[in-house]
Formats: C-alpha cells, structure tokens, sequence
C-alpha cells in the first residue's frame, strides 16, 4: 500500500445524518398529495422530476423544493390549492434550519487521524446549505481543506486531487455512496472506504464488484484505523 | 504600490451580463401578477422576499425561484391559479438556460493579464449555475483557481487569500459590485478595482467615499492596465 497522505470524507450520511431527513420529507409531501394519487405514485412522481430536474439545478434542498412545486403542479393539472404550495415550501425551509446529527464516531475518528493525515471535506449539494451544515456540526477545525462539488464524478475529484497537489495513489476517500464516493476514485487510481448507511437514496445506488486492492470496506468510520496502513 | 501578485475577478456583470437578466425576469413576473398588485407594488413584495429568505437560501436563481413562487402565495393569498406557479418556475429554468454574453474586453484583458499574475474568478451564487457559466464562457482556462462563494463578506475574502497563500497587499479584486467586490477587499488591506455596471441590484448598493489609495476605478475592465504598476 502507498503511503496515504490525504483522506477525504463525504459529509452527508458519512459524518452527519442527511438522507432520512429527505426521507421524511418525501412522506410529508405524499401525504399532501393523498386526496390525488396513492403514495408510492407521489413518490415515483417526485422522484422522476426530481431525475429530470438534476441537470438544470443540480443537487440539494433548493432543488428538492422546486421539484415538489412542479410536482404538485403536475399531479393537480395546476389546481392544487395554495396551502398545498405553500407547505411545499415550509417542508424545504425545514429542512435547511435541521440541527446537524453527527453519526458514531466520527469526532474521535477524525481526531485521531489528524495529525497524521491531510484531511479534506468532499461533498456536493447546496453550497450555502453545506457550509451552515459544517458549521453547526463543530467539525471545521478538523479540515485542511473543504470541498463543495456540484457532482462527484470521476473529472470532479481528478480537480479535486490536482488542486491538493498529490497522486491518487496517496488520496483516499470515505464515503456511503458507492456512486458518488467509490468508484470515481477507485477509477483514478485513489483508495476507497465504503461506509455504509442505512439510508440510500434510489439514484446514488449502485454497486462495485471488481476485485480491487484498493477498494475497502468499513462497517463504520472508526473502522478506518484497521485499513490503514 | 506593493507588487500584485494574484488578481480576482468577480464574474457576474464583470466578465459577463447577470443582472440584467434577473430585471427581465422580474418585469415578467411582475406582469404575472397585474390583476392583483400594480407592477411596482409585486416588485416590492418580491424584494422583501428576497431579502427574508437571503439568510436561508442565499444567493442565485434557485432561490430567486423559490421567492417567487411565496411571492405568488402571498400577493394572492393562496389563490393563484396553477398556471402563474408554474410561469414562475418556468422563468427560473429559463434564466438557468441563457447563453453567456461576454462584456466588453474580457477576454483580451485576461489573456494579457495571464502570463504576468496569478488569475482567480470570485464569484457568488448557485454552485452548479457558476460552473455551467464559466463553461460556456470559454474563459475557465484563463483561471488558476476558481471560487464559488456562498458570500462576499471580509470573512470569506480572508479565507480565499489565505487558501490562496498570498499576503492581501498582492491581492487585488476587480468587481462591479462596491458591496461585495470592494468593501470587504480594501477592509483587509488589499487593492480593489471598481468597474461599474450599468445595472446593480437594489441589495448591492454601496458607496465607498473614504480616501484610500488601494480604491481604484476604471470605466471598463481593459482600464486596469493604466492601475496597474
């Protein structure tokens, strides 16, 4: 194993609890649609606008509440009383004022790898809403650097790693999403520690099944310290 | 004069048109609204809409949209027939979709400034609408750093210097907006360039009147060679 200089930590699910407050949203919003379709086809309706929505706004709560607009628009052929709009609005104004839930482990993690490690903050979403998100949860100090991505594909970490000025093979990154965090940089040549979470969202799953040296897995972020060299 | 090593350049109505955009954009909005509110008055409403939801959404086109659409509740108290709503999203998607009009001498400013000073681009907003901007603008190649900022206040300024590891008296801003560009730059001991735009947000405005030999103005980005040592 190379020596590992930089590690990088995807933020939400992976430090701090994100996807179930998506989740109880999206059963809100069912729920105010239910005099006009069953809940699994608000939700399916909602996921695909959200899918078609992605290139043009991208991810995060502002784009999650612009999609539940256009969807009750849609699902009500635009006659959907205002309450229903406006509570729309309220779930996503909610959800940016969440307190922020660090998961187990992750202070004392970060802690520990600090004075050995360069670490770095890599997550996309909104970038105001990341940054509040950051500050709330006390973990700022802890970073060297911290980086909001619009996505995490493979050319938006080779930027990522370029800009840290190292090799990949000195890079690695943890994360729950084996989309978003694994397999781009395990594509560059970067190590990567899969950290599960209970909750995923439909369209950041995905799976890797190649035998790789370089691909490892935790069952939570403290387990780091045993694959680490 | 210090020796300038690393110049910034705000990037909305500085290298390309922005504002002029969010003005078309509420005329159209304001129309929808005419059989409630006189134009001016829905223009207000939007405003203090705007200015409420700054602290929670922060700046960009998302969020202009999502003022809108509680603008629309509010002005018609919850009445508005779907298709208004659904104007409104689709007046942001549009504004998310314009073409980027380069102002004058942009480009031949910074392929001049290229091999003698660091470039950076400073820009505030929507993450994902930056980067599709600056793509389209064919000028990303001209920047050693790119950033996006969540704001512009001496805090976030101080922040970019240090990432950037320059001293503030090598650093010089150039901007259109004396609020964001200007103020907080000189406030840290570094050099400021203000171009005026024809068109400036109502929130935006500023004067800066104190004598200070780092506030320097030009008539057009081009002038900055006459500022310059």
């Amino acid at each position: 194993m190379d020596r590992i200089r930089t590690i990088a930590f995807d933020a939400d699910d992976t430090l701090w609890v994100n996807e179930p407050f998506f989740r109880e949203a999206e059963a809100t919003f069912c729920g105010l649609l239910e005099d006009y379709l069953p809940h699994h086809s608000v939700h399916r309706e909602l996921f695909s606008t959200e899918i078609a929505n992605l290139p043009l706004y991208g991810y995060g709560i502002k784009a999650f509440t612009l999609s539940m607009v256009e969807t009750i628009l849609r699902i009500t052929d635009g006659k959907a009383p205002g309450h229903i709009v406006d509570r729309a609005l309220q779930i996503g104004k909610e959800m940016l004022q969440k307190p922020v839930e660090l998961l187990a482990g992750v202070e004392e993690t970060l802690e520990r790898l600090g004075p050995d490690y360069r670490l770095v903050l890599a997550t996309k979403g909104d970038l105001l809403d990341q940054e509040r998100k950051l500050e709330k949860s006390g973990l700022a100090g802890y970073f060297h650097h911290i980086e909001v991505m619009s996505d995490k594909q493979t050319g938006n970490y080779e930027r990522l790693i370029a800009h840290l000025d190292c090799r990949p093979e000195q890079f690695m990154m943890v994360g729950n999403s084996v989309k978003s965090d694994i397999i781009p940089v395990l594509r560059l040549g970067g190590y990567a520690v899969h950290v599960p979470f209970h909750t995923t969202w439909v369209h950041e799953e995905a799976t890797y099944e190649e035998a790789n040296p370089r691909f490892l897995e935790a069952r939570s972020i403290s387990e780091i310290f045993d694959l680490l060299p």
